[in-house]
């Protein structure tokens, strides 16, 4: 089928009848910035230690079910439920499958959430610094992003607690990034209480903590959990995560989603992968005896280290600036995650990659602090 | 790592601090039914000829693709812009790459429109009957949806070209299902023009056609072209597609979209099926000598059908209802798409299966018709 076309050009129009220059976007949409992910260098060999994937392959066993999948009729629509995900993940978590709804990674999840509770100039309220979509997703909404500061300590102020008119969804990454910091359940059942709005429970990190939310779903209604893959599976490149809400809240949240957000391959692959909890408590080991051995060095080098329950340590100097030391590893191919947060400060944040790579990673360190 | 949960039940609890009800969605949320895809049985053997999937598994290359990508570090993100299949779709329909946006189905694509571009009580446009899904998308952004019914003989009349206040975008899906028919390019043209705000030409179907508003895309920065590997490379499963529009849209609509809302997998498998051009082209034979078959065979059997672009075809009778033949031959486990539109009427949408597929379900049109 020759459909004549010539070769498109970078050259563009003006669009308007009258000669003006193109416009139509939400007056938001022009205004904000977009989100920008960590660097994701797509040539050259880098020490990938800035965006807190997990540096091991995920279990043989979801290759082997991606490959079953992929050969086995992609020509139809997957299941618009994830059905066979939410039974498996349902019998590991000792969860109802009917309170979890599946998504494409837990952006997609968060998505979800904004679009059906917030409005435009309604309220979403999250903790700072945590993680920089969350004003992202508020500004796609129009709504007002209250950006509530942690306290030193890392912990929720009395004005985090507080009600307020319009306020329609907290979030909580708990752990924090890029922080590596929890926050107990028992202030987030007051906090459910006191805000009378839906609390979101970012739990990405939570596999590499000791501590989850889940069973306060049970408890409030308002209380909601999103998990992913990405990080203690090993699988971001899978694009897979999922809620664990009450069924009120998963039954109008289905309704916002798009039909088939999961593909077939995801689905096979994410289901394979919870399924393989030997996998999972072995490569959660590895990650925390790493992660014990970075901080230990850290300090050692004179870093002001926070605890961490993630698989990354939130570092920074008292002594000096810590963005040249970025900019120096990064000259090595070596990306850490640089962070200066207005108000609060910097830092960096270093994700737990296998013990060469720290081992790279830390011996730069050194070598730069002794310059 | 035990975290002591007990299993969740079914029970749910009353959220608000007044004891009422849970009732935190947004209004329209709350009053929207929700888009209902096609029926998607999970299990059973149907003959499927109700979703307009491609009855033939795609290029032997695609598996092998996505074993590559399956096996080859799904622990990385990634990337963001699905660049590889950028490159070769660009050069496979003569765009540059920057004018192209991917994303997780041709789902995505219309959902990152409907948020770039229309607010709250803002109008969008499309004809009817047409897609289903425009409605939910208008609904969720609470936008006012406006249906500008087809002329008897599935042309645009006159009200759709009609510019208003606060119209913000037009959805064009072209060829149109449930009909098959085409929108001529010249008319298209005086459309952007004449509502002057985007006009999106949904191409699901236009592989299966003789013409494509791509080119179109060059000549006005409102037309902007949607396509999808669903249909005519056999992927419903995978969920890719594609938009295609000036820079100067795209560079908006990135910022709108999830960050990596494409999987490694289905970016790999993606690239690996518009790569093969051979097998689309053979595949395309088939189905457009299969559909000539159909829609000759149902002539004969006293339906009325409509001349089709697509991979499916539209028909009715004008001597009995169709509902019940479609319950009759769904008892029989073939499934074919019944619809009825208020105002307009009813009629079977038959996807275009394998010849065997056809053959067995006009053997059952056959004895439904004697009854």
């Amino acid at each position: 089928m020759d459909l004549g076309l010539i070769p498109f050009t970078a050259k563009t129009f003006a669009a308007r009848n009258d000669g003006t220059d193109v416009n139509y976007f939400r007056p938001q949409i022009e205004q904000m910035d977009g989100y920008t992910p960590g660097e994701q260098p797509q040539t050259g060999k880098f020490i990938k230690l800035n965006t807190n994937e997990n540096p091991y392959p995920p279990s043989p066993a979801v290759p082997a079910a991606i490959m079953r999948a992929a050969e086995s009729g992609l020509q139809r629509y997957p299941d618009p439920l994830a059905t066979a995900f939410r039974l498996r993940a349902g019998e590991v978590l000792g969860v109802d499958p009917e309170w979890i709804l599946c998504g494409n990674g837990s952006d997609d999840i968060l998505t979800i959430l904004t679009r059906a509770l917030v409005g435009d100039g309604q309220w979403l309220r999250f903790p700072s610094p945590s993680y920089v979509l969350y004003q992202t997703l508020a500004d796609l909404q129009g709504a007002a992003a209250e950006q509530v500061a942690f306290s030193a300590d890392w912990q929720l102020t009395e004005a985090f607690y507080q009600g307020r008119d319009d306020l329609r969804l907290v979030l909580l990454p708990n752990p924090n990034s890029p922080s590596g910091t929890l926050i107990e359940a028992d202030a987030i059942l007051d906090l459910a209480q006191r805000v009378d709005c839906p609390v979101l429970i970012d739990e990405a990190y939570v596999d590499f903590s000791e501590q989850s939310c889940l069973p306060l779903v049970q408890q409030d209604p308002r209380i909601m959990v999103c998990r992913t893959l990405s990080k203690s599976y090993g699988l971001a490149g899978l694009r897979f995560g999922f809620l664990v809400a009450q069924p009120v809240m998963i039954d109008a949240l289905r309704k916002v989603k798009d039909s088939y957000n999961c593909d077939a391959l995801s689905i096979a692959g994410a289901t394979a992968a919870i399924d393989d909890q030997a996998w999972f408590a072995d490569n959660r080991q590895k990650i925390l005896t790493t992660r014990s051995h970075l901080a230990g060095e850290l300090r050692r080098l004179g870093y002001e280290v926070i605890d961490s329950s993630a698989n990354f340590v939130w570092c920074y100097r008292h002594d000096q600036s810590v963005e040249q030391i970025y900019r120096r590893l990064k000259e090595q191919r070596v990306l850490i995650r640089y962070m200066n947060y207005p108000g609060w400060g910097e830092g960096l944040r270093i994700s737990v990659g296998t013990d060469e790579q720290i081992a790279v990673c830390l011996q730069l360190l050194a070598d730069v602090v002794v310059d």
